[in-house]
């Protein structure tokens, strides 16, 4: 599934489409395209309206039709991969303990599902980490809702895979933030990645080899193998 | 210690300081101060040089004097304060070994001072460790220089704590990535450590915390106590 299928299945909402005679895709994902190609280049300030249009091959005022401007973008783009992102983690949740799995399994499986959903959307991935380290009006309204609720659902995620950490809530919170920061450092810094490390951040093997680390982190929080050393 | 001071300090050039009536500092350090303040909240390209000179009380004219302009002012951060990392690094390490620190141990003081020197400097580090996930001809360089030479020093030093991992070079480069993330994370996003996980990333008590987990991560990675069980 490609970037734009993400960002407008992530979202949920509906979509009016636009043929877009210069490469079949609809006006609007060609200026998500844009959007996120210039601001992973120049940052978010740094882009203007009228760069998205001209790169997207649009007419500017579309950038306003679909998305009220540009602060109308950044603020669909932040919800859409929150949403997206969120969905996957609750979603691997509930299939891992469908399937029976044990509770470090689990948290084996939501790794996976977010590597992947993010391998999916790298542009988007990047530039959503990126403008989280802000400080201003619309990260702090999207870490009271958003992460609040992530916070909510790892945190379940770790009482049951390692129990042992309960009895000291400040480990349990480290634990936690590096498995976060473990899932999402790969796709904010993919150039550190690649440039020093020559490890590529969007190819399926990445994928696997990285797991497999997650594994064996998870392995030594908990103390034991995980699962059913499968 | 100021952030100023570490900015100063760090980047060991001769200073030229005119002293500034309203607060006592020099011009230069008043405009650092002001463009990190404003880098961290609108972004470096939301950001213009007459913000910042304005918040700074300074003229417009010596924001270019000094820096020559708004890239000057850029390079010069991030430089300074890369330069002062690696210095920290490597004087750690040589003390921690001049010391008589078995080699998991140095792995703990390496962190510690690291720590300690992104605390000195909370805007400085947040501006310079998410600029480096932009994707320009600046980071390159930076990268090839000062993040080349970071790999090569915590790969030396992770030979030595935890040889097992040698013989799987993958592990060894994710477990290293891990460590350096776990460093850095909280300085590139204190805000959502505040407001979702309550913690201060730029208090002393945070240090001692974080460094506990710390130990208990390279323990784990070892398998076996850090040191001498200190």
């Amino acid at each position: 599934m490609t970037l734009d299928a993400v960002i407008l299945k992530g979202c949920g909402r509906m979509l009016t489409r636009h043929a877009n005679p210069a490469n079949g895709r609809s006006t609007r994902e060609a200026v998500i395209h844009s959007a996120l190609k210039l601001f992973n280049m120049g940052g978010y300030d740094g882009t203007s309206v009228r760069a998205i249009a001209a790169d997207a091959g649009v007419n500017i005022a579309l950038v306003s039709y679909y998305f009220g401007g540009k602060q109308g973008l950044l603020e669909y783009l932040m919800a859409s991969f929150l949403e997206g992102y969120l969905n996957n983690l609750e979603k691997a949740e509930r299939e891992a303990q469908d399937a029976g799995k044990p509770p470090d399994e689990c948290l084996v499986s939501v790794a996976d599902a977010l590597i992947g959903y993010q391998q999916q959307s790298l542009y988007l991935s990047r530039f959503v980490h990126r403008e989280m380290t802000l400080d201003n009006q619309l990260v702090r309204e999207l870490m009271a809702s958003y992460l609040m609720k992530e916070k909510f659902l790892l945190t379940r995620l770790f009482e049951k895979a390692a129990p042992e950490l309960k009895f000291d809530p400040m480990s349990a919170d480290f634990a936690l933030l590096q498995y976060r920061d473990m899932i999402m450092m790969p796709f904010l810094q993919p150039q550190f990645l690649r440039k020093v490390f020559y490890l590529q951040p969007g190819e399926p093997s990445f994928r696997m080899n990285y797991l497999r680390y997650i594994r064996r982190w998870v392995e030594r929080l908990a103390g034991r193998p995980v699962g059913n050393l499968k």
